[in-house]
């Protein structure tokens, strides 16, 4: 298939000049004095033979790939990969990159093989990227390769890296609430040691401590699983003498089953109880009836800051950014009834 | 950056041979008598500085590139996308081909760029990919590179493409039903005029007449919509006074929105009604109160098709492949009460 593609030689037998001059018309050389109708000649063999000139070919010569890898752990059953997928493809469009991708299913020797596949095609920077925000260890034989980090990082901050700044978010989301009156709010946290179940936490502190709030042992679940766990959780909390009004819940799943048991109680979003989600998870937020107000999860801008700091003039703000989760307002928040 | 990175002179310089002493030993040459000594200090000099052979450089000499492309429309908003980049990646793991990635956000013009920009960095095979199943036109310039069409079909059938067998999974979702015991079983359809509303019913159609039950127009719907719509069809479909005792649903989101209904209307999932979705999205079908028993989508398997069509033995059926939508069992079919 391959021995069928016209060559630059091809190009410059038919249009009876020396490979140079195909070269030099080309590559719009300044210094070739070379008369017009015979870059015409050329430009006609070249659209006659469908000739189409090497990337690789052109990337030896002049020393670029053109090419970012992106390395992620898992992108078949996370909504999300698809937005940090889009979000690096948009930017390295913008750069006349293509993005070249592997996917190492959490195994370690599947990342190295991928890393050393993706060197050996002399990609010009390395994104590596998580579907959850958590620590990582990067492979070793990366050299002096530019590496960036997203939605994960390193021990040691020794490499570039973004995440979403999830102390914030948890803050935003409980303030969102507070100003909405309630000051009895729940939280069905995850039990799992996660940047987000931690951070979130500390952001739900932060604002009912500052609205001089109590944060009691008894309406912070910490839970395993996702809606199921959502849906135990909220029958736990709202079945108490004296419910809250209001629920943080720390993602979309989680609420999801939160609103499935609070339908069994009889109890009405919002008008009974208010919830608020975290992630945006757009097949579960946007549809729920009401629709979920949630903070946003920023994979898109993870995405495009990842090329951006390998190629671009990415805002020199230290090797640990974070990125703000803003607030989807829908219509499950309301004042509470009592 | 690049500039630091060693080459083979550096090597050759290092172990004092020549370059083409490196590259005979480097690339197992079997006709070249080099001592096993030398061999040993061309493999240290390697280990020493680090040195990777330029997969560029390779696949000029050896004339293939090891890249597959692969064009998305939308890889974003949904979470069917992952699926078949997975089962795409896999497959190109298999070959050890490395997967490139342009997604075209459904303009056509970002698509004729992406091929051009593939096609310049000499990939072996393109595939294109769809997020939902029709038809599509392929853009000009293609040349004699290999094509694969996933999720998606050219007009003329004049290129190799695999879909999902929409008739196949409509009968076997409606036979699976009737199995149980129904016969009045209502159809929440979409009234979108693409493949997988018109298959899907030509499949429930060929299963009630085979089971010699009426198709009643009063129950099959052509909503608009997803979660709303499902949510508006049960209540219509239910509050009949003679309502079906199963519900077919269009996909897994639709099946979500009936379940929303019929919780309002105090009806139990699957003792009052039973329902079956379409897709299998992992996200809704996996956690609704019960399980939802759907038909899955081979997302993964089309992506695998793809490369496996355009490096592998991939079966020689005709340009039409149609891939079978498995029964995913949950909880939420049961025999009718009455």
């Amino acid at each position: 298939m391959r021995a069928s593609r016209p060559t630059m030689t091809d190009v410059a037998k038919a249009a009876g000049v020396s490979q140079t001059t195909v070269s030099f018309v080309l590559n719009n050389r300044a210094d070739a004095n070379i008369p017009q109708e015979t870059r015409a000649r050329i430009h006609k063999a070249v659209a006659d033979l469908g000739y189409r000139e090497n990337a690789m070919a052109q990337a030896l010569r002049l020393g670029k790939s053109n090419l970012i890898g992106l390395v992620t752990d898992e992108v078949a059953t996370t909504p999300y990969a698809g937005l940090i997928i889009r979000g690096a493809q948009d930017a390295a469009w913008k750069y006349n990159r293509i993005l070249t991708l592997v996917n190492t299913d959490c195994r370690a020797d599947l990342e190295s093989k991928a890393v050393e596949a993706l060197l050996k095609h002399q990609v010009e920077g390395l994104m590596f990227a998580t579907m959850y925000h958590h620590e990582i260890s990067l492979p070793a034989g990366l050299g002096d390769i530019p590496v960036a980090l997203v939605n994960c990082f390193d021990a040691g901050a020794l490499v570039p890296s973004v995440v979403p700044d999830e102390v914030r978010g948890g803050y935003d989301a409980t303030r969102y609430l507070i100003e909405h009156g309630h000051r009895d709010i729940g939280f069905l946290n995850k039990s799992d040691r996660i940047p987000a179940a931690a951070g979130r936490f500390e952001g739900y502190r932060l604002a009912m401590e500052e609205a001089s709030l109590p944060v009691r042992d008894d309406r912070v679940l910490r839970l395993v699983g996702e809606q199921e766990a959502g849906f135990q959780g909220a029958l736990q909390l709202m079945q108490q003498p004296d419910p809250p009004t209001a629920l943080f819940c720390f993602n979309d799943r989680v609420a999801m089953g939160a609103y499935m048991a609070l339908q069994r109680l009889g109890l009405h979003v919002p008008d009974d109880v208010s919830i608020i989600g975290f992630d945006n998870q757009e097949v579960i937020a946007a549809h729920l009836l009401p629709g979920l107000t949630t903070m946003q999860l920023p994979h898109y801008e993870m995405g495009c800051w990842g090329v951006d700091r390998l190629l671009g003039d990415a805002p020199a703000s230290g090797n640990r950014v974070l990125l703000p989760c803003p607030l989807v307002e829908r219509g499950s928040v309301a004042a509470p009834a009592r």
